[in-house]
């Protein structure tokens, strides 16, 4: 990962934000005045809406700058990561509203968080990810054509409201199949994600593990499960019925019986500054009201 | 409620069973044998092979009939139950494999319960079931377009995985606005269909209410939640998305943003012949495995 | 239960309220200013601290009373309407700190809220009560002796950590033995209170309705019931441990093997005084944080 | 850990077991026609009832064999693995009742299990322990006084049904005060224990980590919460109630407020002699019915 003096820093908005302008313009002027190289992305570039500055693609960000500060929630988050892909430029996220679990840093503490970094002061987490590979026929997508997901892979049925069937492997050995709604394979980063709502436990992100939350099983003593990210865990749509592949609920693909997916724990993962404001537990405390019933 | 004395008895019979032509004859040797009149379905007639004999469409079977068997698992009944719409004929529901909820008699105990029958020794319980009626541009669907569910009603997310937004009001209050994957409006029969495998409780049949269970809400404290029959649940679409509204998991309708669905209790229940041979809670037992962890 | 004009009313103070001596002093002038009778029980007495006012134990205020005021908390109120016995005395709740589930009034509403009383306009619901009798050696305790719950009765294994066995029947039938930290009855009143903590369902209250939650049950599939109120549970202490009963979790008696538990349907209900300010969904939304996650 | 040449073996028997005499001998002859040394604790030596056969403390068995042979559940196994204390003899695990998750050898297979580990076939896992110290005015119990979990740590209210008040830390942090029946500390073994049945996931146990499952929070999103093994947990008595601590269900102490519990992982695992007969998943398949509803 890159970890040397900051000399350019990328910024990411969440598309369709006009009132972020002003901030992004106090951000722009504070990096200005310490003499950092700006690179915006095409929506931050649009709010900017200076003369003649052109936003790049965000896929192109991460070969051009030491940080990338995030203006958004989780979801934008979740997206820049993507874009990123195995490139490792830290990401600062900066949430618009209310913090998320990815975003842990409200505006008013953005320049307070900048100058640690800017310093050195500050803390990476590498945050683990999937990489999810579809198999048709036997074929596995070659590596170019795999999904990272930072937060979860999620099978579903695709129709109405029937069951599907998803056998399911780790490491060579048959878990179960499971009937159900879908499975989420969530890293811990995403067990606070979709994985929560399911039932799925609160996983810490130091840990390295894979949690599977079956959606809505057939057999009630299907539980959630964590194991560890050692071993490749593979599901085979058993049904006849249309799965729907969805990465970090963002983009995905359609499964057919026979197909499978392999999940296994990616070499790139997503380096996050953490908030030097808050602690996670003060986080988890907050977004899930730990202080009221 | 048609119970005077039994003297025609409809066979339905649950599709591509050919298996079970062996049961369905000797059951037409025994009724004939007692002089019961015998109207079958389309797939009994067919199993049955005999030579011009034409089944009838289930739909016709309620005026022909003084009581209704059926050879199959639980969503066959389901399918007949619909069929029959507003004729009280009773229903005997004989299970083809393991038990049901709803098929409660064994294969072999078929003659004993059908011999209880005919003496007017059994016993039948109504289940009440759901009138759900879709509302679009303000209108609601006529009473011949509305929907009969013995199960439940329920109203899931028809795309990718995107949570929805329902805004329910029972008895004209706002309840809560869901955001999540779905929503099921279960009765206490289908308490333990869909609506146990997303958390739900299990409502005994002699209650007569409503269970309204989020699929993996957004919000964890929305819990499932026990109503009244007599209010009217009135469920709004607020989010952009899809919605597919499914009955008893069997045939449905897709909503849009701004429709809604209206649950009421309907005035024509179904009559099932109760099982004279294990109690209630001994399926439960048997069923949900309660003998072991 | 009384509903002709209200003459008298009774005060019910939770105790070791000194900072509500001043709401209560309020509360007398405002009452004395109708021309109305009060009657204060001990804790009132004592903290309205008037000169030769002395407080009326519990027990006796149903008889003197036309309407019974409790400023406290859920557990106040439990105790008066415990205390009230059979009296059936309405009773408006008032709370002196956050909303309770029973206490829906909050202390500047009161006045208010008893203005319609007086005018009688206001609306009283019925809360279902359970009787609960120990029964040892084959013998009942006589219904003088018996418990009455608003809330719950709840079984729990009364040492270290072990489980215990209780065998449990409804209306006569074995419904299950539960292997388990312990069971609870709870009323639809109770269903919010301890019954929610241990994974059971929110029941309306206006379903008259035995819900049985287990805790901690060894037997996963063992999920919460809710069945009608006409069928009279017993469960049997089939354990060598000690078991504890506890009545609305302020009173109860310890158990031993072979002693069982018997719990019906009380004849005498609860009579709330609803808060014409806020809807039951609306409580529930408060105090479950609906809004947020 | 020993893991040369097995020249001597142990044996433990679960207490009050007559019928196991049988197995016992069958045992005694095999080792000693392999020309084995065997020492038995004191149950086994009274069950083989051999004239001059005395049995040995199981704390002294450690010292003594290169392998423990346990015949009897997992509570047996859990209770030898603590009188085996930091010893690190590996424990092969033979259930005479079903399979536990501890002891997932048959008696059936037993023999067959010993060739291999004679053969140095056999494969060991090592299963990490909690280390749990009481602190009472602010001095922890010195190494030696504290307790080793194999299972879990739990605390839980000493009485009646009122919660308990527990402020936990990890590493220092807060993560929150649970107002509970009790919260467990779990290892990844325990997991499938007493924290399933309140509502924890099934962690592998090839992962080295803490789950921290409340027990019938008051907070219903305080969800069971999966943690690193290399923060250490603390947990303060904040409540003025008695706490029970408990250690795998078998021995404990009583807190009082102000009182904490600190857990950290343990230097000294337990060594199990993995069955080369059924994977780990076979094994949750068949205790938690997983072919079933």
């Amino acid at each position: 990962m890159k970890n040397g003096p900051i000399r350019s820093v990328g910024i990411c908005l969440k598309p369709a934000q006009p009132q972020a302008a002003g901030s992004l313009r106090g951000l722009l002027k504070w990096l200005a005045e310490r003499g950092l190289a700006v690179v915006l992305d095409e929506e931050a570039a649009e709010a900017a809406g200076a003369d003649g500055v052109r936003g790049v693609p965000r896929s192109e960000l991460g070969a051009a700058v030491d940080l990338v500060v995030v203006l958004g929630g989780d979801g934008t988050l979740l997206s820049v990561a993507r874009a990123l892909g195995s490139r490792a430029v830290p990401i600062l996220g900066v949430n618009l509203g209310t913090l998320g679990f990815l975003t842990e840093i409200a505006l008013d503490e953005l320049f307070a968080a900048l100058d640690r970094v800017l310093r050195g002061e500050h803390r990476i987490e590498s945050r683990m990810r999937l990489e999810v590979g579809v198999v048709r026929g036997g074929v596995e997508a070659p590596p170019a054509e795999r999904f990272l997901a930072l937060n979860d892979a999620v099978l579903t049925k695709a129709d109405l409201a029937r069951m599907i069937d998803l056998e399911t492997r780790a490491g060579g050995d048959l878990v179960t199949s499971y009937h159900a709604d879908g499975l989420i394979v969530a890293t811990p980063t995403g067990s606070t994600a979709y994985s929560l709502s399911a039932g799925g436990p609160i996983v810490l992100p130091e840990l390295e593990a894979f949690v599977l939350t079956p959606i809505c099983p057939h057999t009630l003593t299907q539980r959630p499960l964590v194991l560890s990210h050692s071993a490749e865990i593979e599901i085979v749509v058993r049904s006849r019925e249309e799965v729907q592949l969805t990465i970090d609920g963002q983009e995905g693909a359609t499964l057919q019986q026979g197909d499978s997916v392999r999940v296994r724990r990616s070499a790139h993962p997503v380096h996050i500054v953490v908030s030097p404001f808050r602690s996670r537990f003060e986080i988890l405390r907050q977004k899930l009201g730990w202080g009221t019933r």
